[in-house]
C-alpha cells in the first residue's frame, strides 16, 4: 500500500483547562493549576520541548448535566466539563511563553458567530505568527443550547448545514483582505489599499455578513482546520475540509478501517490523502520498570468513580445511562451526541463483556494495549498504529496533568527520535510548515468546494 | 467641596490593536508592531514601569464604512476601525508580561452574548489573578450589525434595554459559583461542591440563560465593570453600575460639570461616589523643551489628513460627514451615534470657528491645551483637573505608539509622583485594589438593583 503519510510521527496534546482523564486530579503528582497562568505556561514549555506540533483543547459551553438529569457528578467527581475556561484565552497565555507549538482550539458553530470566530483565530494566528488552529465543531448538548437562548437544538442535520455555511464564511472574512493589501507606506500615505479589502456579502440559510475582517488575512493564509466528527457527515466534512482529524478507536482494527475510508474520501474530494493527517487519540502511560506501570495503572483505576465516567459518557452520547442498572451491559440506545465514543464503548462492552458500572470506570481512563508500558513498548505500539496505517500520528492524552505529558516527552519522544520517526527539530515557522501542509492562496476554498460539486454530480 | 477621590491619581492607557491616533502611524517613533505580540508585551512592560492601572483596549466590529458611505477612507488613511484585532486575545497575551497592569476591554452587549462574555472574563481574571475588566458597550453601527446576520439595528433605547438584562446575567453567571465552591479535595473525593454551584435560571425579555457558569467565581467577584457612555440612559447606566467611567470632555468646565453630575447620580442610586472613578481621555504632547513639542505638534498635526478624522467621527457620529460641504462648518445634525463625542465637537467647532476640513484634521489628534508641554506643564494640567473636580485619574492615549506610552512614563510619571498625586508602587494584588474599590460579594449586583428601584419609586 501506498504510504499516506510522509513517514514522521505528528503529535498533537490533549491539554484540559480544568480537570482532564477522571480520577487524574487526584493523583498524587497531578497539579490543580487550571486557574492560573504558569500551568499552562509550564505545559507549553513541556510541549515545545518535546516537538509537539500543537496543544490542543477542547471545549464545553456548559457544565453537563446528562446524566441522572443532574450535573453534581461532573462536579463532585470533577469531570471533564466541571469546570472550563475559554480556550482561546488560554491558547493566547501558551503562545506568549513558546515559539514553535501550534495552538489549537474548539469553537462551536452552533452558538457563536462567523465573525467572532474568523476574528478570534485570525489574532491568535497574528500573534503567534502562524500557530493556531480551530477545531470545528457543531454542539447538542441542550445545557449549552440553553446557556445560548435557545429553547431547542437544531436537528442534527441542520447542525452540519449550518457548520458548513459557518465554515464558508468564515473562510470569506479570512480571505477579504488580499495577503499585499496591508502597506503601511507612511509616506503617500496608504495603510491599507482598498481595492485589495473586500466586502464579502454573503447572504445565506444560515448567515448574512457583510464583512470585510478588520483583520488583515493570518499567516497561514487559513489557521488549520482540525475536525473531530465520526458520523458520516462528519466524515464527509473532514475529508472535504480538514487538515487535521482528531479521533478515538478501542482497536487497531477500527482505527485502520477508519484511516482507509478517510483517506479514500479525501482522494474523492480531490485531494492528496497526505493532506489531512489522522491523529487518533493516545493515553500512554509510561514509566521505568513493569512495577512502576503496574502500581501507576492500579492507583490511578483505584481514582475513578464510576459515576464520574458514566456522567461523562452520557454527555458525550447525550443519552442518560442513569436510565439503566448499573450491574448489566449498555444497552442499545439511539445516540444524538458523538457517534465515535459510542461506537469505541460498543466495541469495549461487546469484546470485554462489561457491565454499565465497569465501563464507566474505564471509560476515559483505560490504561492497557498498545500505549502502556516501558518507553519501548509504547514506542513500539505508536511505531505499529503508524506503519500499519491506521494513524499520521497521535493525539496525546495525559493520565494526570501535567506529569503524563512531562513522562512522554522525557521516556517516549526520545525512543520515537532514535527510531528515525520522529523530528528532532521543527521544520518550519508555522503550524501548517511542521504539519507539512501548503499554505492556502486565497480564495482556496472556492476551488475546494468546486471539487465536491464535481464529485457529487454523476458524469 | 467633599473630594470625591481619595488624594490619588489613576491611569489608564487608551491602547489600540491597530493604528491610533489619526496620522500617529506615520510618525517616524512609531512602531507598526500591532500584528506582532511583542509589540503588545512592550507597551504591557511600559505601562507596568509607569505603574498603570491598567491598558484598555477598545473595539469595533467592523471596518467602519459610514463616511461618503465607503471604508476607502479608514483603510486609506489608516483610521481608528481600519485594522482591529480581537482585543481579549490582545490582553491574554499582555496579562503574560506583566504581574500588575490592569486587562480591559470593550465587549458589545448587542452582538455577543452573555455566556460567552461572562466567560472569556472570568478566565482572563482566573488567569491574570485579578486584573479583567470589561467596558460594557451597545453597538450601533450597521456595519457592525451587518457582520453578524442582522438585517437592521436594534432601536437606541432597546439597546440599552438588552445592555442592561446582559449585566444582569453576567453577574447571576459570575456568581453562578460560590466563593468556596471549587474544594478540590482528593481524597473524599470533592472536586466542587454541587450544592454552592447554581444554576441562573435566568428568563428575560431578550435572553434565556440557564447556567452555571463553567468556571469558577472571579478572584475580583466581578472584574472591573468600566462604562463609556455619554447619554442620558448611559449616565445613569454609568451611575448605577460601573466602576470606572471613560469620557471625553473639550474642556475643563465641561469635564467638571460631567464630573460633579455622575457623582450626584451615583450617589442617587445608594452607592459611594468615590466608589466611581471618572477617567477624562487625555492625550499628553509631551518633551523637554518648548523647541522639541511645537516641532513634534506640527509634525504630528502635518500628518493627519482630514478625511482620516472626518472618518472616525462620520463613525462616531453615524452620520455621513461626506454629504456637508467641507469649507463650512458642522451643521447642527441628529446624531444616533456617540452623544459624548457630538458634543465635544460641537463645543470646539462653537469656540474656534472650524470649518469641516479643519474639524477633520483636528478630530482625535490636537494637541493643545492642558496636557502639552515640558512634563512640569503637562503635570499642571492634570492636577488641575483632578484637584477641581473633573477628574479621578485619565485614560491616556499616546499620540503615536508606543513613543507617546514610554515618554509619558519618562517625564510625567515622575513629576506626578514628586507631587504626591500619584503611586510609587501598587498598592495591592487586583485591579480593584488598586484602583481602591471593594471586592463585590456574591450577590452584590442584587443590592444595587434593589436600590435602583428605591431612588426610582417615589416613596
Amino acid at each position: 500500500m501506498t504510504a499516506y503519510h510522509d513517514g514522521s510521527i505528528r503529535l498533537a496534546a490533549f491539554v484540559t483547562a480544568g480537570p482532564g482523564r477522571p480520577g487524574g486530579w487526584r493523583y498524587a503528582a497531578s497539579e490543580s493549576g487550571w486557574l492560573d497562568a504558569e500551568y499552562y505556561k509550564h505545559i507549553a514549555r513541556t510541549l515545545e520541548h518535546g516537538l509537539f506540533d500543537m496543544a490542543f483543547f477542547a471545549d464545553i459551553l456548559a457544565v453537563p448535566d446528562r446524566y441522572q438529569a443532574s450535573n453534581d457528578s461532573q462536579l463532585r467527581y470533577g469531570a471533564l466539563g466541571s469546570l472550563r475556561l475559554d480556550p482561546v484565552v488560554v491558547l493566547a497565555i501558551m503562545a506568549s511563553a513558546t515559539r514553535h507549538l501550534g495552538l489549537a482550539s474548539t469553537r462551536s458553530t452552533s452558538h457563536y458567530e462567523p465573525f467572532e470566530v474568523a476574528r478570534s483565530f485570525a489574532t491568535l494566528d497574528h500573534l503567534s505568527a502562524g500557530r493556531a488552529a480551530w477545531n470545528v465543531v457543531t454542539s447538542f448538548q441542550d445545557a449549552e443550547a440553553r446557556n445560548f437562548s435557545k429553547g431547542e437544538q437544531i436537528p442534527r442535520h441542520k447542525r452540519y448545514d449550518r457548520a458548513d455555511e459557518f465554515l464558508e464564511v468564515v473562510f470569506k472574512l479570512w480571505d477579504s483582505w488580499d495577503d499585499d493589501a496591508l502597506v503601511l507606506d507612511r509616506e503617500t500615505p496608504l495603510f491599507a489599499d482598498p481595492d485589495k479589502v473586500h466586502y464579502i456579502d454573503h447572504k445565506g440559510e444560515w448567515f448574512n455578513v457583510r464583512g470585510p475582517l478588520n483583520v488583515a488575512r493570518p499567516p497561514q493564509g487559513y489557521p488549520v482546520i482540525i475536525q473531530a466528527g465520526a458520523s458520516d457527515r462528519g466524515r464527509d466534512f473532514a475529508a472535504q475540509w480538514a487538515d487535521v482529524i482528531f479521533v478515538s478507536h478501542d482497536s487497531l482494527d477500527s482505527a485502520k478501517a477508519f484511516y482507509r475510508e478517510l483517506k479514500e474520501r479525501a482522494k474523492a474530494h480531490g485531494r492528496d490523502p497526505r493532506s489531512l493527517k489522522i491523529l487518533p487519540a493516545a493515553t500512554p502511560l509510561v514509566g521505568e520498570t513493569k512495577a512502576i506501570i503496574d502500581s501507576k495503572r492500579q492507583t490511578l483505576s483505584d481514582l475513578v468513580n464510576p459515576h464520574a465516567g458514566l456522567s461523562t459518557l452520557s454527555y458525550h452520547l447525550d443519552v442518560d445511562l442513569g436510565l439503566f442498572p448499573l450491574d448489566a451491559p449498555l444497552p442499545d440506545v439511539e445516540v444524538p451526541g458523538v457517534q465515535g465514543h459510542y461506537q469505541e464503548v460498543r466495541e469495549a462492552t461487546a469484546r470485554d463483556g462489561l457491565t454499565l458500572r465497569e465501563l464507566g470506570k474505564r471509560y476515559g481512563s483505560r490504561y492497557e494495549g498498545d500505549f502502556v508500558g516501558t518507553p519501548d513498548r509504547v514506542a513500539d505500539g505508536l511505531e505499529r498504529w503508524f506503519r500499519e496505517g491506521a494513524a499520521d500520528g497521535f493525539t496525546i492524552s495525559a493520565p494526570h496533568q501535567p506529569g503524563g505529558f512531562e513522562e512522554f516527552v522525557r521516556l517516549v519522544v526520545p525512543e520515537l527520535q532514535k527510531r528515525g520517526l520522529y523530528r528532532t527539530q521543527y521544520e518550519g515557522k508555522t503550524l501548517r510548515d511542521n504539519l507539512g501542509l501548503v499554505r492556502p492562496q486565497s480564495g482556496a476554498w472556492r476551488a475546494q468546494a468546486a471539487k465536491k460539486h464535481k464529485v457529487k454530480e454523476p458524469t
